[in-house]
């Protein structure tokens, strides 16, 4: 299965292509689509859109996954990233595709088995899991793959996706996401 | 000028396309994009720019007017107005057409004269603006007419168009809005 992970924004939106095969995680890709700020906002989400697309159709993703904002954030915040994580929906949308989102604990818990762990720890566990030469960067592509793979090991199985994908913001089942986390890391 | 004015959401996003012809006003369609709860996100949004997409091109639309969500609301329906408002900017950014956005108080004041307007004054006022037969409804229908009278009475010069494009959520200038709702009671 080949997931695309998302880090929503405008400014910079990362992203990662993982793919799961033979009980292996692979990075296809992996990079941020950065918007210029002088651009009106309705040109920088058709930017994003359009890559988006892009990556969906060149890598075969069979589904997006997302990091749900932490909502203590204020509003205005929310609002801008919501903006530019709709057009990402869209984009699956409009190919029938699947999105699912995780909470950041979420998404640290399946990386490195905590939901408390730093944005070094993370980029250096995704390094390992996807045994890349160097811990990925910038911040949002590490964080975009780390999405994706929290995505690969919590939902194993088809049906465990098929359910996921009615049910945005749907809790991750934690014991597969421990099993699986521990069989890469071995 | 033909303006498209929107109140973003979800599971009802309101529409309102009116055109400014020798400095009188005139509905050309009003309406809900209503969208199915239980469908997931990502098809809510794809259905909301799809209907979008089609009555700019239909109404051959030359700015979009949206509404600045308020602040003070809670992020989490921030995050979800953003996410509607962000496929409809898409929809506009796709044709390069300007988005314009105003507060609700910025919409109140250009068709009731103060920005304190109750949601009842502000549907009798397009009412009237329009010449329609009745008040519009639903209300997000009313109130999508209201943000786009809010634009055409705002901007009723090319350059201030041009000018207020570049920058969202910029000020109306209230000068020309008094002047020209004056005009248009009288």
């Amino acid at each position: 299965m080949i997931v695309l992970g998302i880090d929503p924004g405008t400014a910079n939106t990362g992203y990662g292509v993982v793919e799961r095969r033979c009980g292996r995680l692979f990075a296809l890709d992996g990079g941020v689509i950065t918007t210029r700020p002088e651009a009106p906002t309705q040109i920088r989400l058709a930017a994003i859109h359009r890559r988006v697309g892009e990556l969906l159709d060149e890598h075969l993703v069979k589904v997006v996954s997302t990091e749900d904002i932490f909502f203590g954030k204020n509003a205005a915040s929310a609002f801008a990233v919501g903006q530019a994580r709709g057009v990402v929906m869209l984009a699956a949308g409009q190919r029938r595709l699947d999105v699912v989102s995780y909470t950041p604990q979420q998404v640290k818990h399946a990386v490195c088995g905590s939901g408390r762990a730093d944005k070094d720890q993370v980029a250096r566990m995704v390094q390992s899991l996807l045994s890349l030469g160097a811990p990925p960067h910038p911040e949002h592509a590490a964080d975009a793959l780390a999405i994706a793979i929290c995505h690969l090991n919590g939902a194993p199985h088809a049906a465990a996706v098929a359910q996921s994908s009615v049910v945005p913001g749907v809790q991750a089942p934690d014991g597969d996401i421990e099993i699986h986390a521990r069989r890469l890391r071995a």
